[in-house]
C-alpha cells in the first residue's frame, strides 16, 4: 500500500516547519509545466507572478499552498501581497504582515523558486490599490494615511506598482483614470509601474501611458483562491504574469530588470510588450522550412512555419504584394507547424523576384490594438503559363 | 472591462459573511460536474465525502473553499473533520473545533450542499484516527483520554468511523491490524463504519472486514491541500467518495442511511460495496441492444452494450458456453458504447438456443478481488455450414 | 503478443466479403461514441448523415469505411451518395453507380446501421447539385439532361433534396440563389428539402426558406477524407448531421419523418429548426432543481440548472424583470450543472411574485438569428431590509 | 460564408492532378505534429513509416491520402508498400503495382516529404512478408517463385527487411520463429533489416536478433484504415514509425543511414535501439537544475529534472548509492519537469561526496527488458545532527 500523496504534503511541510528544515511540499509525482516563451537578447526570460493572496488577508490558502502552485504552473519567481487594510479572517488568525511572507519562504526556497516580501497598499481611489514589493519590513507599512505607506515602502528600497487601475469595485465603467495623485506618485518615483493585466481583465488605456511615461508593465494573478479554480493547466488555462528579462533568477536582478523597464505581460494568448522584446521572441519561436519557392501559371505553393514556443501565434496579413494571393489569416498554434499557401494570381510572368511577406501578429501586441508586424522572406520564381 | 471572477468570489464571501447574507461563493463561469452513477432501488445515489481538512488544523484552505469545492465536484454532502489533537497552525490561529464548520456553513448552504458537522479524534494506534460527523460540539472531543473523546462523540449522537487502518504512519507495513479496542469499539456500538478507502489507497482487509462485520463501508478523500491540487476533473480524476443511497440529501435522511449501511465507495475506476447495490447500477447503466443473434458456420456476430454511467465498465470472461468464443476482457467506456463479439467455433450445428453470455465486471468489487457477476442473455441461432 | 486490431479489421472485411458473412469491421476495442440529445414526442431521435463520398467518385476511402466511422460517430443511418457526373478516378476503377452502396452494405448491416441508396445528380447551377435518397438503381441516373436525372430518381420513389446552395464553387459570393427550375423542382415534388448546413458552412437564408417554404431541414457532412481528418471527436468536434424524429431506425420510418419533416440539423454547437421540435429538447435536456427563492434586502440567491445532454446551451437574457438583476448571459455545459444567480435590486419590498425570467437559448436556432426563447419559473420571496 | 477544408482538399488534389502540378492536400487550418526527438550525432532525426496500404491491395484509403496522415503525423519520410500477391479490390480496381506511388508522389512532393517506392511481397511463412523498399518497377516483383520476386527487387537497388515476423497470421502462437529461409536470405544480403515493431505488437525475440545479426530495426504501422482510426494524436496516440538518422531527408540518405543501421524504433511510449543512440537522445532531452546538495540529518533535497522531448521517460533505480534513500521510480513526463528527491538515511556524517544516482530509462529499451543505463551527478554535503 503506497502512502498518499496528499498526506505527504502537509505533514512534510508541518513536519519540516517544525524541524527548521527547508521542505519542498513537492510529492514525486507532482509535476511542473514549462512555459516554452525563449530566452533573449542574452537574458533568461523569467515567469513571474508579483500579486498574490493568502488567508492572512482575504486570501483562501495558507502561505505554503503558493510556492508550491507557482512551481507546478512553471514559475521561476513569485511575491505574495497580502493586503494591509483588508483583513477579513482577523478574528481567527494574528495579524503580521510579515507573516505569510515567513511561512512560505522555506517552501520556496525547497523548489529553486524566488519568494520576494510584499504587501499591498490597500486605499480608496485615488490612489486606489498599490503593491510594493522587495519590501523589509511590511508592518511599516500600515499607517493611516496612504501616502506614509507608500513612502514607507519606498524608504525600505521597495519597487512599487499600481494595481487594477481599471477595476470596477474603484472603476464603475471599468476604465481606469489618472489622478494628480498618480502624477505625484511617478515623479517622487514612487511608483515605476503599473498592471496592464489583472487577473482577467486587459486595461488598453493602462497600456498606452506604460508606452508614454515609460513606466514598467505588470500582469499578475491577484489570486485568492486555489490558483487550480481559477487557471486550471489541463484545460489550457495558464494565470497571467510577467516575463521578466533578468540575468539570472535572483531578487537583485529581477529588481534591476523591473527598473530598466525589462518586461512582457503573458495574459491568456497574448504577450503584451515593447517591440524590442516581442520581435525576437517570435524570432525565436517560428521557424521558416524554405524561402525558395516556384509559382507556375495561377499556380501556389507552400511555406512551412513551424512554431516551437508554448503559445500559439495568430497572424493577419498586413499588405499586399504584387501578383499574389495570400492568405488574409493563419495561426500556428503552439508546438505545431502549419502551411503558408502563396498563389500566383498572374499567368504571364517569367521572373524570379525577392519579396517580403506581410503578416502581423495579433497576439503580440505592441501597442493596444496593434499586433507584431513580421516580414517572411521569399524569393518567388513565376513560371509564365504555356501558350 | 467584465470584472473577474476571482476577486468576485472571495470578496463576494468575505461581504457575505460580513451582512450575515447566504452566500454561494460560486460565480456565473464555474462549472460543476455531475457524476453519472444512477438512482438505485427508490434512492437517491449521493455523492460525499467525509473527511476535509482545513487551516484550522493542519489543511491548507480555508474552510469556505471546501463547499465551492464539493460542488464543482458534483457533491451532494460533505463533512469538515479537523484533527483535534493535531495543530500546527496554532500559533497563529485561534483554535474553536466549531469554527471551521461555522465558517464554511453559509457557503454550503448557498450550494445546497449537506454540511455535516464533524471532527477527527487522532490517537496513536490502538484505537488510531476515527472520525465522528453529525457532532454537535466538536470542543467536548478535546480530551485527554481517547474513550472519553468517542464517548462524547457517541453521546452526542455522532456516527463514528475508524479512518485509514492501513496508513503507513500508524502501520508501517500498510496493512491494517484489528486491536482489541476495535472489538470494545464495535460492541458498544460507538465506530459503525471504517474507510476502506483513504485518499489514494484501498486496504482489502477492511474491504472483507465491513462485510464479515457488517460495518458501513466508507471511501473518503482526507484531503488537506486545495482539492484540486490532488484530483484535477480536467486530467479525468475524481476524490474518492462514499455513495450513500438516502431518501433524500438531508443530514437525517444521510445519517439513517448509513445505520443501514447503504454506501457504495467511488474510488478511482472502481466502485466497492455489496452486490445488493453494484447489480442495479450495472442494469440500469448498461443497455444491450438485442438478444438475438444468428451465427452461420463458424462465423460471428455482435451485441452492441452502451454505457450511461460515467465510469467505465471492465469485464472479464466468467465461464464458458459451449460451441461459442467469447472476448476474454473487455471495456465499456463511459457514455459510449462497444461491441461484444460472439463467434461460433461449430459448424456443424443447426439449432436455436438460449444462452447466457457470463462475465464478471473486474471494476465492481463486491468482495476483494471479486468482480460483480453479470449474465448477457442471448438466443442464438446456429446455423449449420452448407455441405 | 496480441494481434493488431488494424490489420484485423482490414482482414476481417476482405474475408468476410470473400465468404459472404455479414462483417461488422469493429474491433473489440473501438468505441462508440454516444450522441445525447433526447428522444421527442414519441420519437427517436436518429443521428443521420445524407451526403457522403467514396472513392467510387471522388471521395477517398473504400466505402466499407463509411459504415465504420459512422458507428464511431454514433450515427444511426448513413447514405453514400457518390456524384454520377463527377469522376475523377475513372481511370483506375471501373465505374458503376450502385458499386459502394453494395460494397458498403454488409458493414452497415453488421452494425445494425441503416445504410440508405443514394447519389448526387451534380450539375451547373440552376440546379445545382442534388441528392437522390431511397434510390433503387444509381445507373438510371447517369443521363445527358439534368430534369432526366432527377425524374429517373423520382420515379423510383427517392427523396430528392438541393445540396449546398450557397456553395463558392457555384455562388461565388457564397449566398444562395433561388432560381425558377426551383421553383418548377418544388412544385413538381421533384425536391423536398434542402440542406441548410453542409460541411463547415450554414446558409441563413436557405434556413427561411425552409420555414417558408416547408420544405424539409438537412445537415450533411459531404465527407471526402477519412472523417477524422475532418471532425475529431477527441478534440470535442463533430460531423454535421441531421438528427430524424422517427418511430424507428427503418428505411420507411426515416422516409416518412423526411417527408414529415421531423428533422432538425445538428451542426457544431447549434441545433436549427422548428421550435415544435427544439422546445421539447431544450425541456427534456435541462433540469432546474428549484423554483422557490427568497432574498433578502439587495440579497441574491441562485438556481441550479443541470444538463444533462451532449451539447452546451448558452443562454442569453431576454426582457426584464421588476426588481429582478439577472445575468446577461449564461452557458450551461454539456453534462454539468451551473448556477443562475438572481439579485435583488430593490431593499424595500417585502412580497412573495410568481415570475419568469426571460432567455433565449442563442445556439438551438429558430429561425435565422433568433434563438429558443425559455422561461424560468420562479417563486422569489422579497424580504425588505429591516429599518 | 468561408469555403468548407473538406471538399477543398478533394477537389483541390483532383484538380491538381488533371493539371499536372504539384498538390499539397493541406488546407490553411490543418496542423502538423511536431514530434519532438532529438537530432544526435549530427544527424537528423527523420521520423519514418515503411509499411503503409491503399486501395491498391487492400487499404482503406486512396493513395493521396497518405502523404497529408504522414504530414499531419509529423514525419519526414514514407513508403507505400502495397501487397503484390494479396488483391482484394481488383474485380473494381485495374492493377498496376506502381500506381499507388504515382498517384501519392505529387501530394508528398508538394509537402517535402520523401516518398519511397515499395511493395509488398506477400508469401506464406517461410519466408513470410518482405518489404521491398527503393525499388524502381514494383510489376517486376509479380513473380510466381519468392526467390524471383526477391532478388527482382534486390536486383534494383532495392532495401529490403522482414515483416511482422511474429504475426499470429502465420505464426499462431506469436512467436517469431527463424527458419534456414531467412539464413540464405541474410547471407545474399538479400534482406538487411527486420520489424521488431508492427503495428501494435512488438517482437522481443526479433529485437533480440538485430542486436546479434546487425539487422536494421524497424517499426512501422502496416496501416490498412486511415490512419486516425488507429491512432488518434489528440487522445496522445502515435503510430509506430523508424527513427532514421541521415544526414538530411533526400531517399539517398535515408537509404545509406538504413544500410548503416541508424535507426530507433519510436513505439508507444518506447524508443527501441541500440545505446550509441538512445544515449545522446536521454542526455539532450532531460535538463538537470543542480548538482550540489546539503542534506542536513536525515533530511532530504531534492534534483529537477526537466524533460524537454516530446515523450516522457520512466525510470527505475538501478542500485544503491549508501547513505541516500532514491525514489524506487520516477516519470519523467514529456515537456515537464519534477523533483527526484534524494534523502539522508545518516545523522552522524559530515562530509561532501561526489555520487551518481544510478537509474534505468525503462522505456528506453536498449535490449528486450533492459533500459538505457543513466547516471545522475551528484556532489552531496552531508551535515550531521548537531547533539
Amino acid at each position: 500500500m503506497k502512502r498518499l500523496k496528499l498526506k505527504w504534503v502537509s505533514f512534510g511541510i508541518a513536519l519540516a516547519l517544525v524541524a527548521g528544515m527547508a521542505a519542498s511540499g513537492i510529492c514525486q509525482d507532482q509535476v511542473r509545466e514549462i512555459i516554452r516563451i525563449p530566452d533573449i537578447l542574452g537574458y533568461k526570460a523569467l515567469k513571474c507572478d508579483f500579486h498574490i493572496h493568502t488567508v492572512f488577508s482575504d486570501g483562501n490558502v495558507w502561505p505554503t499552498v503558493r510556492p508550491v502552485e507557482a512551481w507546478l504552473n512553471g514559475l521561476d519567481a513569485l511575491s505574495i501581497t497580502d493586503h494591509i487594510e483588508y483583513l477579513p479572517h482577523k478574528d481567527d488568525l494574528k495579524i503580521d504582515f510579515n507573516r505569510s511572507f515567513e511561512i512560505a519562504q522555506s517552501s520556496a526556497d525547497g523548489l529553486r523558486l524566488t519568494l520576494i516580501r510584499g504587501a499591498e497598499i490597500t486605499r480608496d481611489m485615488p490612489p486606489g490599490h498599490i503593491n510594493a514589493i522587495f519590501t523589509t519590513d511590511n508592518n511599516a507599512l500600515d499607517t493611516k494615511e496612504w501616502r506614509d505607506a507608500v513612502k514607507a515602502a519606498y524608504d525600505q528600497g521597495a519597487f512599487l506598482f499600481w494595481n487594477h487601475p481599471g477595476w470596477t469595485g474603484q472603476q464603475p465603467d471599468g476604465i481606469a483614470k489618472w489622478y494628480d495623485e498618480h502624477t505625484e506618485l511617478v515623479e517622487k518615483g514612487w511608483i515605476q509601474g503599473i498592471e496592464v493585466v489583472n487577473s482577467v481583465e486587459y486595461y488598453p488605456e493602462v497600456h498606452q501611458w506604460c508606452l508614454d511615461k515609460k513606466l514598467t508593465m505588470f500582469g499578475n494573478s491577484d489570486v485568492h483562491d486555489p490558483i487550480l479554480m481559477d487557471y486550471n493547466p489541463a484545460r489550457g488555462a495558464h494565470r497571467p504574469m510577467t516575463i521578466v528579462f533578468a540575468k539570472d533568477n535572483s531578487a537583485s536582478a529581477i529588481k534591476e530588470a523591473l527598473l530598466d523597464r525589462r518586461t512582457v505581460v503573458y495574459f491568456q494568448n497574448w504577450l503584451i510588450g515593447e517591440e524590442r522584446f516581442l520581435d525576437p521572441i517570435f524570432a525565436q519561436s517560428v521557424e521558416q522550412d524554405r524561402t525558395q519557392l516556384t509559382l507556375r501559371g495561377k499556380g501556389r505553393s507552400t511555406i512551412q512555419l513551424s512554431n516551437h514556443a508554448g503559445l500559439d501565434f495568430e497572424l493577419a496579413l498586413d499588405g499586399e504584394v504584387p501578383d499574389l494571393s495570400l492568405p488574409e489569416s493563419l495561426v500556428i498554434p503552439a508546438g505545431k507547424a502549419v502551411m503558408l499557401t502563396v498563389r500566383s494570381t498572374t499567368e504571364t510572368v517569367n521572373e524570379t523576384r525577392t519579396v517580403e511577406l506581410p503578416y502581423r501578429v495579433t497576439n503580440l501586441k505592441v501597442r493596444p490594438n496593434e499586433g507584431l508586424p513580421v516580414r517572411f522572406k521569399a524569393e518567388i520564381t513565376f513560371v509564365a503559363k504555356k501558350s
